[in-house]
């Protein structure tokens, strides 16, 4: 069962952590798609994905390269609705002061980086996206992966150029071009159908 | 390509329509889970899926059986977010005054039904279960299909001998139990790759 990391290249939602909780798509620069992307991406029915993380790389707004680190093993506090999740999001951007690691909440924590940076981290990287290959009969290394895709925007070309230097291929899940986190939902189905037999998470907070 | 029909059974949220926008998990009795079914089942990127509807089958409060049904044909004034999709169902819910079926906003309409009703109108009525079998492998119809789900609790031993009546096979998504929004964007990735003439997977490993 391989641990599953899910890097979502956010590129409207802003690093002043002054959104408004009542108008996310806006006022958040569409902070309502990474906040999907995290639930999709950590929590199942009464549980949480301990071998799943969720990175955020924010690209907009006064600190572009802002990152989001939540970790499925340690998460606290974290529930399925949109605004919530914005919450614990906005609580990490406005904590963080421009220094080092920040842990702003158990299992979240926020820094700077980059998007070459936040590559090299992974032991293998795929990059799900309309023109890769069927991801449903692909044969996934078993220790760990990273899943990169963009948000309600594809990568500019720049960025797609970075992470073909490190991406081991671009997968396909669907003929119809998803929200990004139905595509979360979807590889996560995938792997738990693949590596099934794996014991149910054990309950969150 | 059959035209997809999700049926949720909503059982706290509220049929008086007086929840919060800004706490719709507490006040609108897990009406966020609602929301999320809704843009699972319409939305796709930068489309409405023409050929999905949803229904929400709405339980408690002042008007058990308040039932919302809405087209991804006719629907308008959709998004994706959380918020203002809760805001749509609000506006049905408040619009309605028990006589007959009236429509809210455009593609939205709400009227008052009960479960083995709802369920007569599905030709092709599938139960989406964990202890189903799996979905993966199922020659579905190709007219039409009737999903019949739970929302954050599982059916009541009444609601699933009626459903059980009409369902053709429970069917199972995953060795984990998910969200209904998820299992939503599972049952339309299968869909969407069985009838565009990609393989989907043929086994579990």
């Amino acid at each position: 069962m391989p641990k599953r990391r899910f890097l979502i290249v956010c590129h409207d939602a802003d690093t002043d952590g002054c959104f408004n909780l009542d108008d996310l798509p806006g006022s958040g620069g569409r902070i309502d798609v990474a906040a999907r992307c995290v639930v999709a991406g950590l929590l199942i029915s009464y549980g949480v994905r301990k071998d799943a993380e969720i990175l955020l790389f924010f690209q907009r707004g006064p600190r572009p390269g802002l990152t989001i680190r939540i970790s499925g093993d340690r998460v606290k506090y974290l529930n399925p609705d949109e605004r919530s999740t914005a919450a614990l999001i906005r609580n990490a951007i406005l904590k963080h002061k421009n220094a080092g690691v920040l842990e702003s909440s158990p299992g979240v924590q926020v820094f700077r980086s980059d998007l070459e940076t936040l590559l090299k981290t992974g032991r293998n990287v795929y990059y799900l996206k309309e023109d890769g290959i069927p991801a449903e009969n692909f044969v996934f290394p078993e220790d760990e992966i990273l899943f990169l895709l963009g948000d309600h925007r594809d990568l500019t070309a720049d960025e797609e150029s970075i992470v073909m230097k490190y991406a081991r291929a671009k997968l396909n899940l669907s003929p119809l071009s998803l929200y990004s986190e139905h595509c979360i939902t979807i590889i996560h189905n995938i792997l738990d159908r693949k590596f099934s037999g794996s014991p149910v998470p054990e309950n969150r907070n």
